[in-house]
């Protein structure tokens, strides 16, 4: 599984909009609003580093709404949790 | 459930041991190493705000190694996923 | 009682009206207009996070005349007064 | 009354007790550990200009373990509470 | 007598007409045209703190041509100067 | 006469010793211990500019205590008080 | 061979058109999109430097959809591959 | 192939040591010494994700003299040349 | 001699035209066009610093296409050529 | 010719030492201090972008008292005077 980490600040007015479209897209496992200097934090969680290069290049810049992204490429990832069999289901 | 977003930077040389302490701090739920901005993004997931705050207050800043953390508490979650179930065990 | 300190830049002169709105806000305790990098300060004061949650993600963005807002949320509270007491009343 | 927000970083592993001993100085009335860019916000409401001037430029400056300040000094407040009666007793 | 240096980005072209319909303002005492960061730098000097608030949050944000101004307010003043009564004609 | 406006960032816990011993210097007419972004700012008051270049390049070195100096020169000054006539004797 | 890395942020919506326009540029060997602070990295390789003067102030202005560019221009190449061959043919 | 282009600042002096220790790290292709922003630029070329992933967050927080990097992953990569043949031999 | 380095930003793609009309202005004795955070460089020679004032705040402002620009006024210079008589006919 | 223009900060009470030892390095035609956000500008002048690399290297960076420096290399010069002439001496 590849995971990313999305930092997103929205079109005025528009944050919450943009978090429900976000939560829609394919490979897009949650969507925060956030108190801070970015809006929203999106999670994406892709079987391979295409998908999620996909995502990323294409879906992603689709969304209506968004003002701009800075996306997080996690190399390594520590958990007790199994993510993997965890997101299984929705990847 | 209460979940936060923390960014964080390490002391140099000292990114994967800070991951690793990170994992195993209670209310962590994953913890990524990733490229760009940032070099570590943590996830925390706890039962209530109290909790939130105890860790992010207290159990956080006590992790040898960390240089800056930036905490974006969620406000609201977007998600297709049940998160408060998949996560409970791990709580 | 939940605490939050939101840090605002308005339109162009428009700092004074946001300001009066903002006041006006069911949640939002005292507006400041401040010297400096921001131009308002308000503090929010709910009865719960959720409540927080709303009038961050709700309320206050359909406040006109905003350019920027950063809500830094607030963890822990010190104080020699009783805020709980204190504003009981306004929430 | 003259209020301020006063915005501050602690020296690493000092926020609580930085927020601790603000809490204790004349003049300041509530001190928030906060989520964000800036790890602690400190009200400061005195009876003039002068006694706010004494407290930013003399006894903050002697507060132990504290990094950065910034002082965003209130020109003019908006509230429906009557903030000058709540924190007459305390200041 | 209470004074704030006030910093100021004009809008493009508008420097010197901003520099004189300044320095036509009530309270403001002096307007420098600087090299560096900031166009303008205005000094403010009225007979006391309600005086010069209303000057910042009114008379200063009506000046047209102005894109971005900080207000640097003045604690305490350090001068082999009689700033007061120097100025005092002007107030 | 030839004006600069100083900002000025002082160690930590030196900003009131660094006021006065800049007061002291010959060439600076006023010092001003400010609210946000910067501790102090200081007025530079030369009879040309060959003085103001050696305060700033040689004099104002000099001082203990200070961290960051950024130097506004002023191109031109516009005022209702005949500075040059008022400040004279000073320089 | 004189080398150049071209930081680039795109106009919204226009990432891969820029980059596959760019591609196509006599004098850009190659077009990453990448994740974080900018959008795509461009590499430049000519023969001297004044082919790369006229690509970076000439050919590359003309390309549409690009928001900000940022050239490193190299001083110095370190590499285990003999560059200059490899990529001799394209350029 | 998997490419990342990793900006880099070195410590004080240590520049040109720095892009010799790091043209002979397995993985990394080419080192520039860049003006600008950024000291140095590194272009690494593995097989896949899992190897880029084991050279930025192992082999390279090893070397010496490095202040700080930010890795640049590239998502797609669009070229006239056959970079997967041309790099092949060194992967 | 009164020298000043000016940082200019233009319009986009307005680079090249915005060097030519720099370099027709009276007192502007060079113009770079650079690699970097900046797009121009340009380097004012004046005879005494009221020239370089009215250039500064004057022609200078009303070249088209300029975007943005930060003069760095020259306190000293150092050099082994002599500047002064170098650059004097063109003064 | 190939010319580059330098911006430099340097390490405290060491601006007027470092300005006088980096006019004395071959290459450097003329080093300013300046007013403003850089402490010093240098402008490198060489006969090609060889001795250029050499010089932003090797030379400058042995010169004691640098804290910082950035290198703007002019792609182009727009200029009513004969650079290469005036200048060809020095180099």
């Amino acid at each position: 599984m590849q995971n990313a980490v999305i930092l997103i600040n929205a079109e005025k007015g528009q944050i919450k909009a943009v978090a429900e479209r976000l939560a829609e897209v394919e490979g897009i496992s949650e969507v925060y609003s956030t108190c801070g200097r970015y809006d929203l934090v999106a999670i994406a969680r892709t079987t391979d580093f295409e998908s999620l290069a996909e995502l990323v290049t294409g879906r992603l810049m689709q969304v209506e709404g968004i003002r701009e992204t800075e996306t997080l490429n996690a190399m390594q990832v520590h958990s007790r949790h199994d993510l993997e069999t965890m997101f299984s289901v929705g990847l």
